[in-house]
Protein backbone atom coordinates (compact mmCIF):
# COMPACT_ATOMS: atom_id res chain seq x y z
CA UNK A 1 0.00 0.00 0.00
CA UNK A 2 1.54 3.36 -1.00
CA UNK A 3 2.52 5.65 2.07
CA UNK A 4 -0.25 8.15 0.20
CA UNK A 5 -2.74 6.10 0.95
CA UNK A 6 -3.74 6.13 4.13
CA UNK A 7 -6.59 3.12 5.19
CA UNK A 8 -9.02 6.11 5.96
CA UNK A 9 -8.92 7.39 2.47
CA UNK A 10 -9.66 4.08 0.42
CA UNK A 11 -12.99 4.44 1.41
CA UNK A 12 -13.15 7.56 -0.04
CA UNK A 13 -15.86 8.31 -3.21
CA UNK A 14 -13.49 10.49 -3.97
CA UNK A 15 -10.80 9.62 -6.25
CA UNK A 16 -8.24 11.84 -7.65
CA UNK A 17 -5.90 11.12 -10.40
CA UNK A 18 -2.07 11.22 -10.08
CA UNK A 19 1.27 10.88 -11.64
CA UNK A 20 3.22 8.06 -10.43
CA UNK A 21 6.58 9.88 -11.87
CA UNK A 22 7.77 13.19 -13.37
CA UNK A 23 11.10 14.83 -13.14
CA UNK A 24 12.18 16.34 -10.50
CA UNK A 25 11.96 19.75 -11.85
CA UNK A 26 7.79 19.31 -11.88
CA UNK A 27 7.32 17.46 -8.29
CA UNK A 28 5.07 19.61 -6.19
CA UNK A 29 3.75 21.61 -8.81
CA UNK A 30 1.62 18.96 -11.13
CA UNK A 31 -1.65 19.94 -11.02
CA UNK A 32 -3.52 17.50 -9.02
CA UNK A 33 -1.92 19.47 -5.87
CA UNK A 34 -4.56 21.86 -6.51
CA UNK A 35 -7.58 19.38 -5.84
CA UNK A 36 -5.80 17.87 -3.12
CA UNK A 37 -5.57 21.05 -1.77
CA UNK A 38 -9.30 21.45 -2.20
CA UNK A 39 -10.24 18.78 -0.67
CA UNK A 40 -7.60 19.42 2.54
CA UNK A 41 -8.92 22.50 3.06
CA UNK A 42 -12.85 20.72 3.49
CA UNK A 43 -11.62 17.67 5.27
CA UNK A 44 -12.96 15.33 2.85
CA UNK A 45 -10.77 12.26 2.52
CA UNK A 46 -9.78 10.94 -1.17
CA UNK A 47 -8.22 8.36 -2.79
CA UNK A 48 -4.98 8.91 -5.31
CA UNK A 49 -5.34 6.65 -8.27
CA UNK A 50 -1.86 7.05 -9.86
CA UNK A 51 -1.26 6.81 -13.67
CA UNK A 52 2.03 6.82 -15.67
CA UNK A 53 5.03 5.47 -14.45
CA UNK A 54 8.66 5.76 -14.09
CA UNK A 55 10.26 7.00 -17.84
CA UNK A 56 6.63 9.00 -18.25
CA UNK A 57 6.34 12.95 -19.08
CA UNK A 58 3.88 15.14 -17.59
CA UNK A 59 3.58 16.06 -20.99
CA UNK A 60 3.27 12.76 -22.94
CA UNK A 61 2.38 9.41 -22.82
CA UNK A 62 2.02 6.94 -21.10
CA UNK A 63 -1.27 7.19 -20.13
CA UNK A 64 -4.10 4.65 -19.39
CA UNK A 65 -5.67 3.03 -22.60
CA UNK A 66 -8.58 5.02 -23.01
CA UNK A 67 -7.76 7.58 -20.58
CA UNK A 68 -8.90 10.18 -23.40
CA UNK A 69 -12.71 9.18 -22.73
CA UNK A 70 -12.04 10.42 -18.97
CA UNK A 71 -9.76 13.32 -19.72
CA UNK A 72 -10.48 14.30 -23.55
CA UNK A 73 -6.92 16.53 -23.38
CA UNK A 74 -4.88 13.60 -21.81
CA UNK A 75 -4.45 16.15 -18.88
CA UNK A 76 -4.23 15.77 -15.10
CA UNK A 77 -5.64 15.40 -13.07
CA UNK A 78 -9.33 13.68 -13.30
CA UNK A 79 -11.72 13.52 -10.50
CA UNK A 80 -13.97 10.55 -9.68
CA UNK A 81 -17.12 10.94 -7.08
CA UNK A 82 -19.64 8.02 -7.92
CA UNK A 83 -20.89 8.45 -10.64
CA UNK A 84 -19.42 11.39 -11.46
CA UNK A 85 -15.80 11.91 -14.16
CA UNK A 86 -14.79 15.63 -13.76
CA UNK A 87 -11.96 16.96 -15.54
CA UNK A 88 -10.19 20.62 -15.73
CA UNK A 89 -8.87 21.35 -12.02
CA UNK A 90 -10.74 24.78 -11.89
CA UNK A 91 -13.74 23.27 -12.45
CA UNK A 92 -12.93 20.58 -10.25
CA UNK A 93 -12.29 23.09 -7.81
CA UNK A 94 -15.68 24.92 -8.31
CA UNK A 95 -17.25 21.50 -8.11
CA UNK A 96 -15.87 20.47 -4.26
CA UNK A 97 -16.23 24.44 -3.57
CA UNK A 98 -19.77 24.74 -4.12
CA UNK A 99 -20.76 21.87 -2.31
CA UNK A 100 -19.19 22.16 0.46
CA UNK A 101 -18.27 25.04 2.89
CA UNK A 102 -14.74 26.69 3.57
CA UNK A 103 -13.94 27.41 0.21
CA UNK A 104 -16.49 30.00 -1.20
CA UNK A 105 -18.28 32.92 0.67
CA UNK A 106 -22.00 32.71 1.49
CA UNK A 107 -22.97 36.00 -0.06
CA UNK A 108 -24.02 35.55 -3.79
CA UNK A 109 -21.80 39.02 -5.18
CA UNK A 110 -18.65 37.96 -2.82
CA UNK A 111 -19.00 33.87 -4.69
CA UNK A 112 -19.09 35.34 -7.92
CA UNK A 113 -16.46 37.54 -7.06
CA UNK A 114 -14.46 34.13 -5.85
CA UNK A 115 -15.51 32.55 -9.31
CA UNK A 116 -13.88 35.30 -11.38
CA UNK A 117 -10.42 35.33 -9.89
CA UNK A 118 -10.50 31.12 -10.52
CA UNK A 119 -11.69 32.05 -14.01
CA UNK A 120 -8.86 35.20 -14.00
CA UNK A 121 -6.44 32.66 -12.48
CA UNK A 122 -6.89 29.75 -15.20
CA UNK A 123 -7.67 31.94 -18.51
CA UNK A 124 -5.78 35.10 -17.99
CA UNK A 125 -2.55 34.76 -15.87
CA UNK A 126 -1.63 31.09 -16.77
CA UNK A 127 -1.60 31.43 -20.07
CA UNK A 128 1.87 33.54 -20.11
CA UNK A 129 3.38 31.70 -17.58
CA UNK A 130 2.93 28.85 -19.13
CA UNK A 131 3.97 29.87 -22.63
CA UNK A 132 7.43 30.18 -20.89
CA UNK A 133 7.71 26.64 -20.17
CA UNK A 134 6.53 25.41 -22.87
CA UNK A 135 9.00 27.75 -24.70
CA UNK A 136 11.64 26.51 -22.92
CA UNK A 137 10.98 22.92 -23.32
CA UNK A 138 9.44 23.24 -27.15
CA UNK A 139 11.88 25.70 -28.38
CA UNK A 140 15.01 25.58 -26.77
CA UNK A 141 16.83 24.67 -29.33
CA UNK A 142 15.49 27.22 -32.01
CA UNK A 143 17.69 30.17 -32.35
CA UNK A 144 15.47 32.86 -31.63
CA UNK A 145 14.74 31.60 -28.11
CA UNK A 146 16.78 34.10 -25.98
CA UNK A 147 15.83 36.39 -27.83
CA UNK A 148 12.37 35.90 -26.90
CA UNK A 149 12.59 34.67 -23.63
CA UNK A 150 12.65 39.06 -22.11
CA UNK A 151 9.03 39.15 -24.70
CA UNK A 152 7.67 35.92 -22.73
CA UNK A 153 9.08 37.56 -19.30
CA UNK A 154 7.16 41.22 -19.99
CA UNK A 155 4.06 39.17 -20.87
CA UNK A 156 3.98 38.01 -17.39
CA UNK A 157 5.21 40.78 -16.00
CA UNK A 158 2.17 42.69 -17.43
CA UNK A 159 -0.43 40.54 -15.74
CA UNK A 160 1.57 40.52 -12.06
CA UNK A 161 1.73 44.22 -11.94
CA UNK A 162 -1.83 44.54 -12.29
CA UNK A 163 -2.70 41.75 -9.95
CA UNK A 164 0.16 43.70 -6.97
CA UNK A 165 -1.68 46.39 -7.77
CA UNK A 166 -5.48 45.05 -7.12
CA UNK A 167 -4.12 43.05 -4.32
CA UNK A 168 -2.15 45.80 -2.65
CA UNK A 169 -1.46 45.35 1.03
CA UNK A 170 -4.47 42.93 1.52
CA UNK A 171 -4.18 38.86 2.53
CA UNK A 172 -6.39 37.65 -0.05
CA UNK A 173 -7.95 39.47 -3.94
CA UNK A 174 -11.40 39.73 -1.60
CA UNK A 175 -12.52 39.50 1.56
CA UNK A 176 -11.66 35.99 3.46
CA UNK A 177 -9.23 33.40 1.44
CA UNK A 178 -11.85 31.68 -1.58
CA UNK A 179 -11.12 29.13 -3.73
CA UNK A 180 -10.32 31.97 -6.47
CA UNK A 181 -6.83 32.55 -4.30
CA UNK A 182 -6.42 28.65 -3.92
CA UNK A 183 -5.95 28.84 -7.85
CA UNK A 184 -3.98 31.94 -8.13
CA UNK A 185 -1.35 31.05 -5.78
CA UNK A 186 -1.33 27.35 -7.23
CA UNK A 187 -0.66 29.87 -10.51
CA UNK A 188 1.59 32.45 -9.41
CA UNK A 189 3.52 29.27 -7.80
CA UNK A 190 5.02 27.93 -11.43
CA UNK A 191 7.06 31.35 -11.81
CA UNK A 192 9.42 29.38 -9.48
CA UNK A 193 12.85 30.25 -9.62
CA UNK A 194 12.17 32.95 -12.10
CA UNK A 195 12.60 35.81 -9.92
CA UNK A 196 9.65 37.52 -11.64
CA UNK A 197 7.64 36.76 -8.64
CA UNK A 198 9.68 38.60 -6.24
CA UNK A 199 9.30 41.78 -8.78
CA UNK A 200 6.46 42.62 -6.57
CA UNK A 201 7.04 41.82 -2.68
CA UNK A 202 2.95 41.51 -2.33
CA UNK A 203 3.12 39.06 -4.70
CA UNK A 204 5.56 36.61 -3.41
CA UNK A 205 4.02 37.29 0.56
CA UNK A 206 1.09 36.18 -1.20
CA UNK A 207 2.21 32.89 -2.72
CA UNK A 208 4.12 32.39 0.92
CA UNK A 209 0.72 32.94 2.65
CA UNK A 210 -1.14 30.30 0.86
CA UNK A 211 1.67 28.00 0.75
CA UNK A 212 1.85 28.08 4.37
CA UNK A 213 -1.96 27.17 4.80
CA UNK A 214 -2.14 23.72 6.44
CA UNK A 215 -4.19 22.58 4.04
CA UNK A 216 -2.12 23.25 0.74
CA UNK A 217 1.42 21.67 3.04
CA UNK A 218 -0.73 18.71 3.60
CA UNK A 219 -1.94 18.67 -0.13
CA UNK A 220 2.03 19.36 -1.69
CA UNK A 221 3.30 16.53 1.21
CA UNK A 222 1.31 14.17 -0.43
CA UNK A 223 1.84 14.46 -3.71
CA UNK A 224 5.81 14.53 -3.17
CA UNK A 225 5.26 11.27 -0.99
CA UNK A 226 4.42 9.36 -4.54
CA UNK A 227 7.84 10.32 -6.00
CA UNK A 228 9.56 9.99 -3.26
CA UNK A 229 8.16 6.42 -2.76
CA UNK A 230 8.67 6.02 -6.11
CA UNK A 231 12.12 6.98 -6.16
CA UNK A 232 13.19 5.05 -3.14
CA UNK A 233 11.55 1.92 -5.04
CA UNK A 234 13.63 2.22 -8.21
CA UNK B 1 -29.72 57.33 -28.65
CA UNK B 2 -27.79 54.88 -29.96
CA UNK B 3 -29.42 51.78 -32.20
CA UNK B 4 -27.93 48.99 -29.39
CA UNK B 5 -30.26 50.71 -27.03
CA UNK B 6 -33.48 49.95 -27.18
CA UNK B 7 -35.96 51.86 -24.71
CA UNK B 8 -36.82 48.25 -22.86
CA UNK B 9 -33.02 47.62 -22.05
CA UNK B 10 -32.67 50.67 -20.40
CA UNK B 11 -34.42 50.29 -17.86
CA UNK B 12 -32.43 46.66 -17.43
CA UNK B 13 -30.67 45.84 -14.12
CA UNK B 14 -27.82 44.34 -15.94
CA UNK B 15 -25.29 46.05 -17.93
CA UNK B 16 -22.82 45.03 -20.12
CA UNK B 17 -19.44 47.01 -21.13
CA UNK B 18 -18.61 46.99 -25.04
CA UNK B 19 -16.05 48.43 -26.99
CA UNK B 20 -17.68 51.91 -29.07
CA UNK B 21 -14.79 50.72 -31.76
CA UNK B 22 -12.32 48.24 -32.86
CA UNK B 23 -10.13 47.22 -35.54
CA UNK B 24 -12.63 45.64 -38.46
CA UNK B 25 -11.07 42.21 -37.99
CA UNK B 26 -12.07 42.35 -34.24
CA UNK B 27 -16.24 42.96 -34.97
CA UNK B 28 -18.25 40.34 -34.16
CA UNK B 29 -15.17 38.44 -31.78
CA UNK B 30 -14.71 41.27 -28.86
CA UNK B 31 -15.66 38.94 -25.63
CA UNK B 32 -18.48 41.14 -24.41
CA UNK B 33 -20.06 38.58 -27.10
CA UNK B 34 -20.18 35.65 -25.43
CA UNK B 35 -22.18 37.51 -22.58
CA UNK B 36 -24.61 38.67 -24.87
CA UNK B 37 -25.32 35.80 -26.09
CA UNK B 38 -25.89 33.90 -22.94
CA UNK B 39 -28.28 37.05 -21.84
CA UNK B 40 -30.33 36.14 -25.48
CA UNK B 41 -30.44 32.46 -24.71
CA UNK B 42 -31.89 33.12 -21.37
CA UNK B 43 -33.96 36.51 -22.96
CA UNK B 44 -32.87 38.65 -20.24
CA UNK B 45 -32.75 42.42 -21.34
CA UNK B 46 -29.46 44.06 -20.64
CA UNK B 47 -27.89 47.42 -21.15
CA UNK B 48 -24.81 48.46 -22.99
CA UNK B 49 -22.35 50.89 -21.81
CA UNK B 50 -19.43 52.15 -24.11
CA UNK B 51 -16.14 52.30 -23.17
CA UNK B 52 -13.07 53.59 -25.86
CA UNK B 53 -13.72 55.77 -28.91
CA UNK B 54 -12.48 55.90 -32.44
CA UNK B 55 -8.68 55.56 -32.77
CA UNK B 56 -8.48 53.61 -29.56
CA UNK B 57 -7.74 49.92 -29.60
CA UNK B 58 -8.86 46.58 -28.22
CA UNK B 59 -5.38 45.67 -26.56
CA UNK B 60 -5.16 48.77 -25.18
CA UNK B 61 -5.94 52.33 -23.89
CA UNK B 62 -7.95 54.37 -24.16
CA UNK B 63 -9.66 52.90 -21.09
CA UNK B 64 -12.20 55.10 -19.35
CA UNK B 65 -10.50 56.51 -15.53
CA UNK B 66 -10.49 53.23 -12.61
CA UNK B 67 -11.40 51.11 -15.16
CA UNK B 68 -9.00 48.90 -13.24
CA UNK B 69 -10.92 49.41 -10.29
CA UNK B 70 -13.63 47.32 -12.17
CA UNK B 71 -11.48 44.83 -14.53
CA UNK B 72 -7.90 44.69 -12.68
CA UNK B 73 -6.68 43.35 -16.13
CA UNK B 74 -8.23 45.94 -18.47
CA UNK B 75 -10.02 43.70 -20.23
CA UNK B 76 -13.46 43.76 -21.35
CA UNK B 77 -16.41 42.76 -20.71
CA UNK B 78 -17.43 44.32 -17.29
CA UNK B 79 -20.63 43.14 -15.89
CA UNK B 80 -23.11 44.97 -13.70
CA UNK B 81 -26.24 43.99 -11.84
CA UNK B 82 -27.61 46.09 -8.95
CA UNK B 83 -23.92 46.26 -6.45
CA UNK B 84 -22.14 43.39 -8.37
CA UNK B 85 -19.38 44.16 -10.96
CA UNK B 86 -18.13 40.97 -12.01
CA UNK B 87 -15.44 40.35 -14.88
CA UNK B 88 -14.02 37.55 -16.86
CA UNK B 89 -16.22 36.42 -19.30
CA UNK B 90 -16.40 32.69 -18.15
CA UNK B 91 -17.17 34.07 -14.97
CA UNK B 92 -20.11 35.76 -16.25
CA UNK B 93 -21.42 33.52 -18.21
CA UNK B 94 -21.58 31.13 -15.49
CA UNK B 95 -22.93 33.45 -13.43
CA UNK B 96 -25.94 34.45 -15.55
CA UNK B 97 -26.53 30.53 -16.12
CA UNK B 98 -26.28 29.76 -12.66
CA UNK B 99 -29.45 32.09 -11.81
CA UNK B 100 -31.44 31.69 -14.81
CA UNK B 101 -32.78 27.88 -16.28
CA UNK B 102 -31.28 27.18 -20.07
CA UNK B 103 -27.84 27.08 -20.00
CA UNK B 104 -27.02 24.43 -17.30
CA UNK B 105 -28.18 20.80 -16.82
CA UNK B 106 -30.51 20.53 -14.14
CA UNK B 107 -28.62 16.91 -12.91
CA UNK B 108 -25.98 17.75 -10.85
CA UNK B 109 -23.23 15.46 -12.84
CA UNK B 110 -24.63 16.73 -16.17
CA UNK B 111 -24.06 20.80 -14.61
CA UNK B 112 -20.76 19.92 -13.51
CA UNK B 113 -19.32 18.32 -16.84
CA UNK B 114 -21.19 21.80 -18.44
CA UNK B 115 -18.76 23.81 -16.22
CA UNK B 116 -15.78 21.42 -17.07
CA UNK B 117 -16.27 22.52 -20.62
CA UNK B 118 -16.51 26.08 -19.97
CA UNK B 119 -13.13 25.83 -17.78
CA UNK B 120 -11.40 23.41 -20.88
CA UNK B 121 -12.49 26.15 -23.14
CA UNK B 122 -11.04 29.18 -21.59
CA UNK B 123 -7.95 27.53 -20.05
CA UNK B 124 -6.84 24.48 -22.35
CA UNK B 125 -8.38 25.64 -25.85
CA UNK B 126 -8.30 29.71 -25.94
CA UNK B 127 -4.56 29.57 -25.26
CA UNK B 128 -3.03 28.22 -27.76
CA UNK B 129 -5.27 29.82 -30.52
CA UNK B 130 -5.26 33.56 -28.51
CA UNK B 131 -1.35 33.02 -29.29
CA UNK B 132 -1.28 32.69 -32.80
CA UNK B 133 -3.18 36.19 -33.20
CA UNK B 134 -0.83 37.90 -30.33
CA UNK B 135 2.37 36.45 -32.03
CA UNK B 136 1.14 38.28 -35.23
CA UNK B 137 0.39 41.30 -33.94
CA UNK B 138 3.42 41.65 -30.98
CA UNK B 139 6.04 39.68 -33.01
CA UNK B 140 5.21 39.75 -36.40
CA UNK B 141 8.48 42.08 -36.94
CA UNK B 142 10.41 39.67 -36.01
CA UNK B 143 12.73 37.63 -37.81
CA UNK B 144 11.23 34.60 -36.61
CA UNK B 145 7.51 35.24 -37.31
CA UNK B 146 7.40 32.67 -40.58
CA UNK B 147 9.49 29.74 -38.60
CA UNK B 148 7.27 29.48 -35.56
CA UNK B 149 3.89 30.36 -37.20
CA UNK B 150 4.19 26.24 -38.22
CA UNK B 151 4.81 25.67 -33.91
CA UNK B 152 1.88 27.85 -33.06
CA UNK B 153 -0.68 26.24 -35.56
CA UNK B 154 0.86 22.51 -34.24
CA UNK B 155 -0.36 23.73 -31.05
CA UNK B 156 -4.01 24.27 -31.66
CA UNK B 157 -4.08 21.23 -34.30
CA UNK B 158 -3.32 18.88 -31.46
CA UNK B 159 -6.32 20.24 -29.33
CA UNK B 160 -8.66 20.49 -31.94
CA UNK B 161 -8.01 17.10 -32.73
CA UNK B 162 -8.45 15.88 -29.16
CA UNK B 163 -11.76 17.77 -28.81
CA UNK B 164 -12.93 16.48 -32.58
CA UNK B 165 -12.61 12.94 -31.75
CA UNK B 166 -14.66 14.00 -28.59
CA UNK B 167 -17.58 15.41 -30.01
CA UNK B 168 -17.97 12.93 -32.90
CA UNK B 169 -20.76 13.27 -34.78
CA UNK B 170 -22.74 14.55 -31.34
CA UNK B 171 -24.24 17.94 -31.90
CA UNK B 172 -23.10 19.39 -28.76
CA UNK B 173 -20.30 18.70 -26.31
CA UNK B 174 -22.98 17.22 -23.66
CA UNK B 175 -26.29 15.82 -24.05
CA UNK B 176 -27.90 19.38 -25.20
CA UNK B 177 -26.78 23.07 -26.09
CA UNK B 178 -25.01 24.48 -22.52
CA UNK B 179 -22.85 27.54 -21.11
CA UNK B 180 -19.90 24.92 -22.23
CA UNK B 181 -20.66 25.15 -26.00
CA UNK B 182 -21.42 28.88 -25.48
CA UNK B 183 -17.54 29.37 -24.49
CA UNK B 184 -16.36 26.48 -26.62
CA UNK B 185 -18.01 28.02 -30.04
CA UNK B 186 -17.21 31.47 -29.00
CA UNK B 187 -13.34 30.05 -28.67
CA UNK B 188 -13.54 28.12 -31.70
CA UNK B 189 -14.53 31.24 -33.75
CA UNK B 190 -11.81 33.02 -33.30
CA UNK B 191 -10.03 30.83 -35.62
CA UNK B 192 -11.41 32.33 -38.21
CA UNK B 193 -10.14 32.39 -41.25
CA UNK B 194 -6.86 30.39 -40.19
CA UNK B 195 -8.42 27.08 -42.26
CA UNK B 196 -7.93 25.30 -38.76
CA UNK B 197 -11.31 24.30 -37.97
CA UNK B 198 -12.07 23.36 -41.35
CA UNK B 199 -9.55 20.23 -40.70
CA UNK B 200 -12.11 18.62 -38.64
CA UNK B 201 -15.66 19.38 -41.04
CA UNK B 202 -17.64 17.94 -37.51
CA UNK B 203 -16.02 21.14 -35.76
CA UNK B 204 -16.67 23.88 -38.20
CA UNK B 205 -20.41 22.28 -38.26
CA UNK B 206 -20.26 22.46 -34.67
CA UNK B 207 -18.93 26.51 -34.71
CA UNK B 208 -21.75 27.10 -37.54
CA UNK B 209 -24.60 25.28 -35.57
CA UNK B 210 -23.75 27.71 -32.54
CA UNK B 211 -23.52 30.29 -34.78
CA UNK B 212 -27.29 29.61 -36.31
CA UNK B 213 -28.77 29.69 -33.07
CA UNK B 214 -31.11 32.93 -32.64
CA UNK B 215 -29.82 34.18 -29.36
CA UNK B 216 -26.15 33.97 -30.93
CA UNK B 217 -27.39 35.93 -34.17
CA UNK B 218 -29.29 38.58 -31.98
CA UNK B 219 -25.68 39.04 -29.87
CA UNK B 220 -23.65 39.19 -32.98
CA UNK B 221 -26.01 41.54 -34.54
CA UNK B 222 -26.46 44.12 -31.44
CA UNK B 223 -22.26 43.80 -30.83
CA UNK B 224 -21.93 44.72 -35.03
CA UNK B 225 -24.48 47.35 -34.62
CA UNK B 226 -22.31 49.55 -32.07
CA UNK B 227 -19.41 49.64 -35.30
CA UNK B 228 -21.47 50.17 -37.97
CA UNK B 229 -23.58 53.07 -36.08
CA UNK B 230 -19.59 54.47 -35.30
CA UNK B 231 -18.71 54.10 -38.39
CA UNK B 232 -21.56 56.30 -40.25
CA UNK B 233 -21.35 59.07 -37.32
CA UNK B 234 -17.81 59.26 -38.47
Amino acid sequence: MPANEKPANEKSPIEVTAFAWVPPFARGFVRDLRVRWALEEIGLPYRVRLIGGAGGTPFGPPRPENYLVEQPFGQLPVYKEGALCLFESGAIVLHIAERHAGLLPDDASAKARAIAWMFAAKSTVEPPIVDIGAAAREEGDKPWHEARRPILEDRVRERLAQLSRRLGDADWLDDGFTAGDLMMVTVLRRLGSSGLLQEHPNLAAYVARGEARPAHQRAFAAQLAVFNNASSAG
